[in-house]
């Protein structure tokens, strides 16, 4: 059993941007991305913690644009418009949830799609559904397809089945495997005899947000088991939504749960910022 | 085996539409469709004649606007634009495909979302993506939702096997499926052992544009079959991707083509300009 290691991949997708970046600034552009955050939750400054990190290891420049959390919408509302017009911002990012008094989908349709490298903006979806490439996908499902691509496992032809089907995860990611000519089938909550169905993936993905759901007697022999979960087990340490030590005596690989997908989602951030940057800059 | 018919499905949503539009009369509101049409092709007229005639029978005002197969581009989006701004108009339906030297993929963006009544604005099936039912969803799908719905046929829980991805069809549909808690399986040209994945199907959708490539080998016992195909096959006669003949000794129930599926597709245009009237006359 081979453990599908998060940051292999995400160390190739940083070298490759750092290149980019560096031509970019040979023409004298600076990749940039706002980050908007309301309030100081843990969730959201620990994601922007690691967002930081990685811009500035590929010299993206980042600007952190904080705001009281009891802040109006419509005063929030004019904020965005602000950032959508500044010329030297290619990337916004904004941290959700967001407090309940601002309305997510309201905001979501006034952010720029062109700078949208989170895919906020409905109309983002909207092109991941229809295979158009200027759009932006979203950041984790997108981080599966490169692991996936990372490890040479091709997905031409293979059974997927995806366990989930969340609007972040699991509904665009089934969109990506079926753009990769995966023969694709969601389950979810109301799924019957969902381990006969897992039974059958060669590749299952499991985001449903249970700690260690997907055992052994859901997986078939020389399976591939993708884990987007991120959940706290009864112990409290960190786990996935697959019981690791049950499943790798079947599963030919495994992502590891933390050190797996999530390991490479802020390399997706930061390639969805070059790719924003060069939109906005005419250079694709 | 039962053969659902899309006449009874079309005539209910009709009587339904019908007492819709009376209430809005009563408001001094008359739905308006606006039918784009670029040059004469037969399709265009065929499809134009049988949405003139639903409306008709429901009280839909419907203009349309023919312009010569030359027009230009920019001609063209003006024209869009000045129908978008048209206060009685409250759905816009723009024949496809347009000819080649207008670009579809700008068009799209053009037309008012709140008047896409043929979800051909991204936006609309990235709403359709979130589940968000402020959007417009396109009428081929939701007819097959409708005529399901109408045969009392359940799918919480079903297995649905959906073949075919395209943007007007599989794709969306399967989002529409996944939204009624089926458990959708999505197959194309790339899938392999089709039969054994097909097999699995409570309900089976075909949508691949293949006279009668699906015969009773693809179909379990007691499968409900629905037939989105329109072919023509090697005796020049109208027909479906189901082989019925073969299919009749093992299915439970069938869409036949023609009238099947297709017969509620106007009646279904004709629900989504109802919906765009209220949403343009902010009654929802």
């Amino acid at each position: 059993m081979e453990a599908l290691l998060g940051k292999p991949v995400a160390d190739k997708i940083t070298t490759d941007l750092i290149k980019d970046v560096n031509a970019l600034k040979e023409k004298g552009i600076t990749p940039k991305l706002t980050i908007i955050r309301v309030g100081n939750k843990e969730d959201d400054i620990s994601y922007e913690k690691a967002a930081l990190k990685r811009c500035k290891d590929i010299g993206i420049h980042v600007d952190v644009k904080v705001f009281e959390k009891d802040i109006t919408e419509e005063k929030f509302i004019e904020n965005i418009k602000n950032v959508n017009e500044d010329k030297l911002t290619h990337a916004i990012l904004v941290l959700r949830p967001l407090p309940k008094h601002i309305n997510e989908d309201k905001i979501k349709h006034i952010i720029s799609p062109n700078k949208d490298v989170d895919c906020f903006n409905t109309i983002n979806l909207g092109k991941l559904l229809e295979g158009d490439k200027s759009g932006f996908s979203p950041c984790t499902p997108l981080a599966v397809i490169e692991l996936l691509k990372y490890y040479n496992i091709d997905l031409e032809s293979k059974n997927v089945v995806v366990l989930g089907r969340s609007n972040v995860v699991g509904k665009p990611l089934s969109i990506l495997l079926l753009n990769e000519n995966a023969t694709v089938t969601i389950c979810h909550s109301k799924t019957k005899n969902l381990s006969g169905i897992t039974k059958t993936a060669d590749i299952l993905v499991c985001a449903v947000g249970k700690a260690k759901m997907i055992n052994k007697d859901f997986i078939k022999n020389g399976a591939i088991v993708i884990d987007v979960g991120i959940n706290v087990d009864e112990k409290g340490k960190l786990c996935g939504d697959v019981d690791y030590d049950s499943c790798i005596e079947k599963a030919c690989m495994i992502t590891p749960v933390p050190r797996g997908v999530g390991s490479v989602t802020t390399s997706i951030l930061a390639k969805n910022i070059i790719k924003a940057t060069k939109i906005n800059e005419n250079i694709i």
